[in-house]
């Protein structure tokens, strides 16, 4: 995959040229706050995003190195995904859209309250959380 | 223009559902942080937003409620966007974003510092000095 033309050097224009789109994010959602790492699982999301898509997001996403493939311990054919630091450090702005989102949306599934609570008090128990759920598909 | 398909009611697909796109946030970045109010003035961003998208956009934000319009005193044909509380209330998200964009991108514009110290000093700050660059057009 090709790199991505930058529109600009403004780090607003430089993110969304990245993930600018309506699936990226789902997909660091799904890695982040759900405990999903492989292909199959991504697929399962409610938003049912499209095999095609899903492929084509997440060959953009390894691209520009906010996420690494590695091969599943289980099944060697199939691959696990993990974030990189730089993905890793999209936790705000998935924070600051889970707020907007609640507050705006009425019909919303209300966010466990603990992820704001424990973003708040100290990012890093997210990050932990994360990173025990990643073990857990290599135990 | 009509109302969103919601894919599901996590908060942060309902907000891509909103803005999960390359041009809408950088309207809202042109009004909260370069005094943008107008088609014209959003179409000489750096960015070069094409004519069809911008007004597609703007009708979008609009009907998100996210913006609303008034003619503008100097020229009842033209119209004056101004972000509504559910635009104003995205701000955290675009600092989250300037934030990532600045440390990712290694060309980037640096970000001038005083709006993320602003931002953590008291986010009030920065929409007061967008209500003064908006009263300004009106004077």
């Amino acid at each position: 995959m090709e790199k991505i033309n930058k529109r600009s050097d403004c780090p607003i224009s430089y993110s969304l040229d990245i993930f600018g789109d309506k699936w990226s994010l789902l997909v660091i959602r799904d890695m982040l706050f759900r405990g999903k790492f492989s292909f199959n699982e991504f697929k399962t999301s409610e938003e049912k995003m499209a095999t095609n898509i899903l492929a084509d997001r997440l060959a953009k996403l390894e691209s520009e190195q906010l996420i690494f493939k590695e091969a599943s311990p289980k099944n060697k054919s199939k691959f696990i995904y993990q974030l990189t630091q730089k993905g890793l450090d999209l936790m705000p702005v998935l924070i600051s859209m889970i707020q907007w989102g609640d507050k705006y949306n009425p019909d919303t599934t209300p966010t466990p309250k603990k992820i704001i609570k424990a973003y708040k008090w100290d990012p890093q128990l997210l990050i932990t959380a994360y990173q025990k759920s990643l073990a857990a598909v290599w135990e």
